[in-house]
C-alpha cells in the first residue's frame, strides 16, 4: 500500500480511522500539525494523560503493518477498555501521527517532531512537489497559523507507549514473542565524494589509472568490514552511490556515495566513523584519488524509559509470552516523545524481517499478541 | 570542442574541410555515407588507391585532437605533394570519415563500417534523438537510398594509413616519438546483474544482510585485480554502475553494471572472463546475492599489416625518430578498414594520456613529426 503522507490515499485513511474512533465512542480532535488525537477520561483528573499509538501514512510500495497495527491496536485498546468497563486512574490519548515517514518534504516523523517542540514558523514555508507545507497541513485538517500550539510541554505526559512491528528480523530468529525496545539507535551520516580522474578505458593502462569507482568500491566493502569487526548490533550501510560520466567506455572520474551508521551508543559510532577515516585514507593513497569524508548529519539516540520496558515485560510474562530486549534500528515518533516523556516501545516479529515493500508481514497471532501487550502496559503504566 | 556528429558544429566542421580541400586543388566527394574522399592520380592507373584520414566528429566535451590531427594531416599530404609536385605511382586518396565517435545512434565508427561492408538498408531507420538515421546521413551530404553503393570491395585499396593521437601515455612515459600500432584491441563486453534483497539499513542485522552493492563492489575491485593479475597491457574497466532503490537509508536490492576487458588476444580475454566468473560465483556466495555475468558484445582485433608497421618504421628512422610498437586501446575507423585492406596506425603522444577532454593535448612538434611520418609512409607504400 502506497499512503504518502497528504496523497489522497492518505487522507482516506485518516477519514476511516476517525470514522472507526467516532464508532468507537471517542471525538477525535485533530491537532495543529495534523495528528488526529482520541482522549477517555480517567478517575483522577489531577493525573496526566497515558499516550499511545502510532502513524498511517506510508512509503512508496509500503507494507500494510508499519504503522497501521500500532494505530489500530490503539483503537483496540479503546474499544476492550470500554467493552470491559474499565476506568483507568489517569487519562488515556490515543494518536494517530501524521506524516512519520520521510517521503513528504524529505523530513521524517515531522508531525510528532511538531508536538516535542521542534518547529519554527518558518517551517511551514516548505514547498514539496510543488506544495507548500502549510497548505499540505492544511490538507489534512491542521491548522498552520497555530502550528506553535500543537506543541505539548516537557512533563505533560505519564508516558507515551509505541506498537510497532520491528522491521527487522531478530525477533523472529530468536523465535521470540514481543520485543521490549531499549531504546532507538543514534544515527551518524556521511557523505564521502571521491575524486579520480576520468579517462578512456581502452587507452589508459591500469598502472595509470585514477579511478573512483575502484576507491568507492573498497570504501563501501570497508564500511561493512569496520562495522563487522566488533561485536554488538551495530549497522553500517552504503544506500547510495553515484558514479560519472558513468559510461561504459569511460574509467570513473568521480563517485559520490552516503555511509549510514547506527547504533544505541554514540561512542561507539564516532570510534566507528574515526576507523572509516583512517581507511578512506589508506584507500585514497592506494588508489590514487582523494576522499572526502563530511559529516551530514547526527540523530542522538533516544533511551526507552526503565518503567515502561518493566510495565512492557511484566504485561507480557503475565500472559506467559517470551520476551526480549533490543534496539530499534529504525527511526519511530517514539523517540520525539523520548524527548517530552517516558517513552517505551512493544515490537512484534516481522516475518523475514522484511518492511517498507509490500512482502511486509506480521502474522495475526503476533499482530494480536501486540496488541494485547499495548493494552496490558498501558494498565501497567496506569498503576505507577 | 563538442562535434557531435550531424550537429550543426559537424556540418560546420566539414564544410571548413571541404573549403581547405578544394584550396588545395583536391575535388572533395561525398560518398553515399556521408565520407569526404579528396583523390589525387597516380602514374599506373593499373594500381590500386592508397587510402589515408581520419574524422572530425568528437565526443561532448572532447578535445581538439583527436581525429582532427590525421584527418587535416592527411591534406596536409596532399599539400605537401601537390607543392613539391611529387607524383605517385599509385592514386592517392585522403578521407574525412563521418560518424566515428560512438555518440549519435549509440554506434561507433558508424561510417568506416558502412564502407567495410557491415551494414543493412534497415539499418537507415534506426532513430536517435528524434532523428531518423537516413535524415541523419541526408543532413551531411550523404544518399541514403544508395547507401549501399558506399561499400568498396575487400582488396580494392593498396592500403589504408591513420595517424592518430595514441590517447594513452604510454609514448609519453616511454619518451618515445612514433608509436607504431600493431594492431587495435578486442573488446569482450559483459553486463553484470546483482540481485541482492533491498531492505531497511537500519533494522536489518549486518549478517542477515543481501547487499547488492557490496556483492557489485567486490565485483568490480575483482575485475581490476584479475586484468592486473597476469603481465601484459590488458585493460578492464567498470564504467558504469547503477544501484537501486539507491537511499541513503535502504540497504541496495540489485546493482547493474558494464565490465569491459580489452587485449589484442581475444584468448587472454577469454581467460580473464573465465577468472571473472569464476570469481563471481564466490562473490555470490558470500554475499547470498545472485550475479548474472552475461556478455553483452564482442569487437574482434584488428591486426596492423607488417607491411604497414614496417613502412613506417622506415619513415620514421630515415628521419632519426624513435619509434615503439603498441596495441591500440581505442576502436579507430582503422579497424573498419582492416577488413577490406593492409591496414597500418601512427600514433603520435598524448600529453599525459588524456583524451576525450578539453585537456586533450598533443604538442605541436608531435602533431607535426605525425603529420610527417605520414607523408612518410604514404611514400614508403607507394614503392611496394
Amino acid at each position: 500500500m502506497s499512503r504518502v503522507a497528504y496523497s489522497d490515499a492518505d487522507i482516506q485513511g485518516r477519514e476511516y480511522v476517525i470514522g472507526l474512533m467516532k464508532a468507537a465512542g471517542l471525538e477525535p480532535r485533530i491537532d495543529p500539525a495534523g495528528n488526529i488525537f482520541g482522549r477517555r477520561s480517567g478517575s483522577d483528573p489531577s493525573l496526566r494523560p497515558i499516550l499511545f499509538g502510532s502513524h498511517i501514512d506510508s512509503v512508496p510500495s509500503g507494507g500494510n503493518y508499519d504503522g497501521d497495527l500500532g494505530s489500530l491496536s490503539a483503537l483496540g485498546v479503546m474499544e476492550a477498555l470500554a467493552a470491559s468497563q474499565t476506568v483507568t486512574r489517569h487519562p488515556l490519548e490515543m494518536v494517530v501521527w501524521a506524516h512519520e515517514e520521510g517521503v513528504a518534504f524529505e523530513r521524517a516523523l515531522a508531525c510528532s517532531r511538531i508536538v516535542a517542540g521542534d518547529i519554527k514558523p518558518g517551517d511551514m514555508d516548505e514547498v514539496w512537489n510543488g506544495m507548500r507545507r502549510a497548505d499540505a497541513i492544511r490538507r489534512i485538517g491542521g491548522d498552520p497559523d497555530r502550528i506553535l500550539d500543537a506543541r505539548r510541554p516537557k512533563g505533560s505526559l505519564h508516558c507515551y507507549i509505541e506498537l510497532h512491528i520491528e522491521q527487522g528480523g531478530t525477533l523472529e530468529k530468536a523465535d521470540v514473542q514481543v520485543g521490549v525496545v531499549e531504546g532507538i539507535v543514534a544515527i551518524d551520516k556521511y557523505d564521502a565524494i571521491v575524486t579520480g580522474f576520468a579517462n578512456h578505458a581502452g587507452t589508459t593502462p591500469m598502472a595509470d589509472r585514477h579511478d573512483a569507482l575502484i576507491a568507492a568500491a573498497q570504501l563501501a566493502v570497508a564500511v561493512r568490514d569496520i562495522v563487522t569487526g566488533e561485536p554488538g548490533r551495530q549497522v553500517g550501510t552504503v544506500g547510495h552511490l553515484e558514479i560519472a560520466p558513468n559510461a561504459p567506455n569511460v574509467i570513473p572520474g568521480s563517485a559520490r556515495m552516503t555511509i549510514e551508521l547506527r547504533d544505541l551508543s554514540p561512542e561507539k559510532l564516532r570510534r566507528l566513523g574515526e576507523a572509516l577515516r583512517a581507511r578512506s585514507r589508506d584507500i585514497a593513497a592506494s588508489t590514487r584519488t582523494t576522499i572526502e569524508l563530511t559529516p551530514a548529519h547526527v540523530t542522538p539516540p533516544a533511551s526507552a524509559s526503565a518503567d515502561v520496558q518493566s510495565a512492557i515485560e511484566r504485561a507480557a510474562n503475565a500472559r506467559r509470552w517470551t520476551t526480549m530486549r533490543l534496539p530499534s534500528g529504525a527511526g519511530h515518533d517514539a523517540q520525539m516523545m523520548a524527548q517530552i516523556a517516558p517513552m517505551g516501545m512493544i515490537f512484534v516479529p516481522s516475518v523475514g524481517g522484511v518492511s517498507h515493500s509490500p512482502k511486509e508481514l506480521t502474522h495475526w497471532d503476533d499482530c494480536a499478541r501486540g496488541a494485547d501487550a499495548l493494552l496490558g502496559t498501558v494498565l501497567e503504566m496506569d498503576r505507577v
